[in-house]
C-alpha cells in the first residue's frame, strides 16, 4: 500500500492513522468537522481524543470525504451505528474496488445485521476486510506492543492491508473468517457490562474469572450458530479481545457496567455517552434467541438494560444456578 | 457427605475447610505443626495466611494425620512438590476407598508426571479427584461468589462431592475430565508468569490480553497432545483460571512475573519463596517439546528461568514474530 485513508478520528481512528504512518504509509484522516481537521493540522495532536500524542508527519487531516479517494483502503473507524450512514457516504466517493476496512464493534439495532452485512448492502461487490483485536488507542499510541487480527474472505487481500498497517510494535494477524471476527467484537462489549456490573458491586475477581469463562462459552455458542469458526473466537479478536473489554475501566463498557454495579440507572451510568455494549446488547439477545442460543449473561445484561431486572435479580440468576455438569 | 477432611492449612486450605463447612460438613483440618493446630483451635482464625476470617465453629485442627481417616473425603491441599510424599503419609492411614481430592496445580519435578499420575500410583485403585478453577482464597473466606470445577472419572462421585462442598456462594460444578482439569491448572501457573512480566516492564494491558489469548491457545495444543478435552479447558478451571492468574497480583505467578518484568533475577524475584509455576515451567516444556507441542510462551518462561534468555531477549522473540496468518 502507499495511501491508507481513515474515516473518524476518534481515539481509535487517531491512533490507528499514527501506526499506519509509522508503517510507511501516507495517511489522509477524514473527520467531520472542519475546524477539527484546521486545529490538529496546526498542533499535530488530537488533545480531545488523545491527549499528549505527537501525530506523526505523514498524516493529512481533512473534513472532505472525497479526498479518500485517491487511497489504496479506507478504514471506517465512526461508532458502530452509524456504519449504514457512512458506508453510503463513502460509496459515493470511492472507486468501487476500493477495500473498506471496518473497525468498529456491533451489531446494528432495529435490523439486528451484523456489520459487514450492511457494508455489502450498501456496497456489493465492493472488498471488505474487518479490523478487531485486544487494542486500546492509548497503548497502541503509545508505541506498546500489540496484536490484532484483520480478515477478509480474499486472503490474499487481507494479507496485504495486514502487511501494510504492520509496524514494529503493532502487528496485524491475518485470517478469512470475517463473521468470526465480528461476532467476536460485537459480543465482547456485552459481555464487558456484566463483568463491570460483578467488579462494581464488589463480588471479586474470582467472580469476574468465572464470568469471563461462561461469557466466552456463549460468545462461542452464538459464533457456532452465526458461522463463525471457532478458532477465531479463541484467538485475538475473540478470547484476546474480551480479556482486555473485561479487565480495565479504560474500556468504556466496563466502566459502564462498573456504574451499574454501583447502583447507576443505566442512564446516569452511561452519563450521555454512546455505549456500544449496551446499543448492541438487544439485538445481539434477539439473534440469540432466533437461532436458540443460550446466552444468559447477555440475557441479564439486556434485562437490566430494559428495566425489566434489577441489578440484584441479575446477579442472583446468574450466581445461584443449580449445581450441575460443567459441560 | 458428613465429614469432610483437609490436608494442609494453608490459605487456600484453610478457606475450603471454611467453605466445606459453610455447606454443612464437620470439617477435619490437617496441618503439620503441632503448634498451630494449638493455636487455631484456641483463636479459630488463621492469622498467619488467611488474617481476619472467622474459622467456622464445624471446622476441628489438628497436626495428627489418623484424624482424617473417618472422613469421607479428603482434601490434599499442600504444595504440588509435595504431592507423592503426601499421598503416600495419606495412603498409611485411609481406608482403600476414602477419595482423595487434588487441589494442588503443578507438573512433578524430575518425573515431568502430572499429580493425578502420582495418586494412583503411590494409591492404585482409590478413588481419584480433582478441585480446580478461578478462585483467591481470600474471595471465598469473605463469601465473595466463587465457580469451581470438580473432576473425577466417576461421574457419581464427582456430582457427590461437588454437591457436598458447594454452598450459596461457593459453588462446585463436575465434570469426569481430570486430565483436562490438571493441564489447565498446571499450564496458566506458567503462563501467568509471562504475562506478570510483560505488566512489570510497562508493556501495557493490550499486550498482556494479547498474551493470555495466545497462551491459552498454547494450552489448548498442549491438552489435545495429552488427552484434555478442549472443552473443558475453555472452562472455569481452564480459560477461568487461566484470566483470573493472570489478572491480579495477588497470584503469586503473577507477581513473580512482575518482578521479573522489573529486572529482578528468578532468585530475586522469588524471595525464598515457592513460586508454583517456576518449579513447573521445565516440566511443562520437557513434555511439551516429547510431543511436538509449540508452546513458544511457555518455553520462553522457561530459558527465562533458566537463564538462557534474558527478558528482552524473550519478549523480543515473543513480539516481533513474522506476521502471518493467525490461525
Amino acid at each position: 500500500m502507499r495511501v491508507i485513508g481513515i474515516a473518524g478520528a476518534g481515539a481509535w481512528g487517531t491512533a490507528l492513522a499514527n501506526a499506519a504512518a509509522l508503517a510507511g504509509n501516507d495517511v489522509v484522516l477524514w473527520m467531520r468537522d472542519p475546524d477539527q481537521a484546521t486545529t490538529l493540522t496546526a498542533t499535530r495532536t488530537n488533545e480531545r481524543f488523545l491527549p499528549g500524542v505527537r501525530l506523526h508527519g505523514r498524516i493529512r487531516f481533512t473534513a472532505d470525504l472525497p479526498d479518500l479517494a485517491d487511497t489504496q483502503a479506507v478504514l471506517l473507524v465512526t461508532p458502530a451505528q452509524t456504519t449504514r450512514e457512512m458506508t453510503a457516504a463513502l460509496a459515493a466517493v470511492l472507486p468501487a474496488q476500493t477495500p473498506l476496512v471496518l473497525c468498529a464493534k456491533g451489531i446494528e439495532r432495529g435490523s439486528n445485521a451484523f456489520l459487514s452485512d450492511i457494508v455489502t448492502e450498501v456496497r456489493p461487490g465492493a472488498p471488505l476486510a474487518i479490523l478487531s483485536g485486544p487494542s486500546f488507542a492509548h497503548d497502541v499510541a503509545r508505541g506498546l506492543p500489540t496484536a490484532v487480527t484483520l480478515a477478509c474472505e480474499n486472503g490474499a487481500l487481507a494479507e496485504d492491508i495486514a502487511t501494510a498497517l504492520s509496524g514494529s510494535t503493532f502487528r496485524v494477524y491475518h485470517i478469512t473468517d470475517v463473521r468470526g471476527v465480528e461476532i467476536g467484537g460485537a459480543a465482547k462489549n456485552v459481555l464487558a457490562i456484566a463483568c463491570g456490573a460483578v467488579v462494581g458491586r464488589g463480588l471479586g475477581e474470582s467472580a469476574k474469572a468465572a464470568l469471563v469463562a461462561r461469557g466466552f462459552a456463549e460468545l462461542l455458542r452464538f459464533a457456532r450458530a452465526y458461522g463463525g469458526q471457532a478458532e477465531t473466537l479463541m484467538g485475538l479478536s475473540g478470547l484476546g479481545d474480551l480479556v482486555l473489554t473485561c479487565s480495565s475501566a479504560q474500556s468504556r463498557n466496563f466502566a459502564f457496567g462498573m456504574r451499574l454495579g454501583q447502583g447507576l440507572s443505566p442512564q446516569e451510568a452511561a452519563g450521555g455517552k454512546l455505549v456500544e455494549g449496551a446499543a448492541t446488547a438487544s439485538a445481539l439477545t434477539a439473534l440469540a434467541r432466533a437461532r436458540h442460543v443460550d446466552m444468559p449473561i447477555a440475557e441479564a445484561v439486556e434485562q437490566i438494560l430494559n428495566g425489566a431486572w434489577t441489578l440484584d435479580q441479575a446477579v442472583d440468576t446468574l450466581m445461584n444456578r443449580p449445581i450441575r455438569s460443567e459441560h
